[in-house]
């Protein structure tokens, strides 16, 4: 009973998932859910990418258990934000997702970018319409984490390891960490970036904006 | 009838947790329920206490989704170690920790030692049978993190905030997440470490060997 009443959990948001990639398909825009642990920086990530974007046409959508610092921080850095909280839920659910795209110019936007609730293994199992899912790890996280949660990285179109500034002063194997990437997940790129000195946004921005939804 | 199901999972895992508190309790034993961020560092504050413990005593339940490294590294500090894999679960549950136990010599230990699965939201709403919730995060996640996760700081009977030697290297408001910390959870005391240099590991071990079980 246990296990069907996940199924029907799951196929009831897979069904909201499938009206979500339908609708921002058919606007031609590419929508990314990006999932981490908390603090990984995903927020900072996005924000240098939003500094960055020339023509415009970025949304984000927000998830967070509490508060909406994060939304703040987006418009701030000059692309529309909508903030979801979760009110305590560990990850963000297709219905939620529907509602913040009935709230944005879709006809306008290229990008949309979502934000999950800070988690490196619930959002894992749940579509919310996105073209894929990006990973993103940090430095000081520690270089096992791959292997430590495998289904997140397997899942991932693209991996992002942010904090690269750090690495002079903690002790992480870039060499071990690129490896276990690639043995547990080959094709997905893997993008070493840093807020602190920009290294590495620009090409994660032009592989994001390279990325087009299959229409039709 | 979803929220029936959940209530009947949460009331199968109480009972669980019961009969481990019992057991924990009459053996004299502290056992403290770690959870924070995946890499806040949970392992290392491990090895460092097992480390310096002079009378032995110690034991630790590893919990992880995947592999068992943490267990190899606790058992290297000097510790007994079991490791727990959830395959894929984003949280121990009560019964896995009543395996662990019945496999370590209660008698002969004073505290143990879950590390929960790295998660900072799913932990919080499981007992394991602990005396308390232990909450590690670190400084590279920022400091906003109490007002993020609120239900995690809230659960907690002590915060740790580890790393603290990467202070110099990162935006971190000192002030602002002590504070943070008193107005969420006014009674947790709040311990600033760090496994490079041993701050403040010392004075987390005096706390956690000054809390004894209530008994009978």
């Amino acid at each position: 009973m246990r296990l069907r009443l996940t199924e029907a959990i799951l196929s009831d948001n897979d069904a909201a998932a499938a009206a979500n990639r339908e609708a921002v398909t058919q606007a031609g825009i590419t929508m990314l859910n990006m999932m981490g642990s908390p603090g990984s920086g995903k927020t900072s990530v996005i924000e240098q990418l939003v500094s960055r974007q020339d023509a415009g046409g970025f949304a984000v959508i927000e998830g967070d258990i509490a508060t909406d610092r994060d939304a703040a921080r987006v418009r701030a850095a000059g692309a529309p934000a909508i903030q979801i909280n979760t009110d305590g839920a560990c990850h963000l659910a297709a219905k939620q997702v529907a509602r913040a795209l009935s709230e944005l110019p879709l006809q306008q936007l290229r990008l949309v970018l979502i934000e999950n609730v800070g988690n490196l293994v619930c959002p894992t199992s749940f579509d919310l319409g996105e073209l894929g899912k990006v990973v993103v790890t940090s430095v000081p996280e520690g270089d096992e984490k791959p292997e430590k949660y495998p289904g997140a990285f397997r899942k991932a179109c693209a991996v992002v390891l942010n904090k690269m500034d750090l690495l002079p002063h903690v002790r992480f194997d870039l060499g071990a960490f690129r490896a276990s990437c690639r043995d547990i997940n080959p094709s997905a790129p893997l993008f070493e970036v840093s807020c602190q000195t920009g290294e590495g946004i620009e090409e994660l921005l032009a592989w994001m904006l390279s990325l087009r939804p299959a229409t039709g």
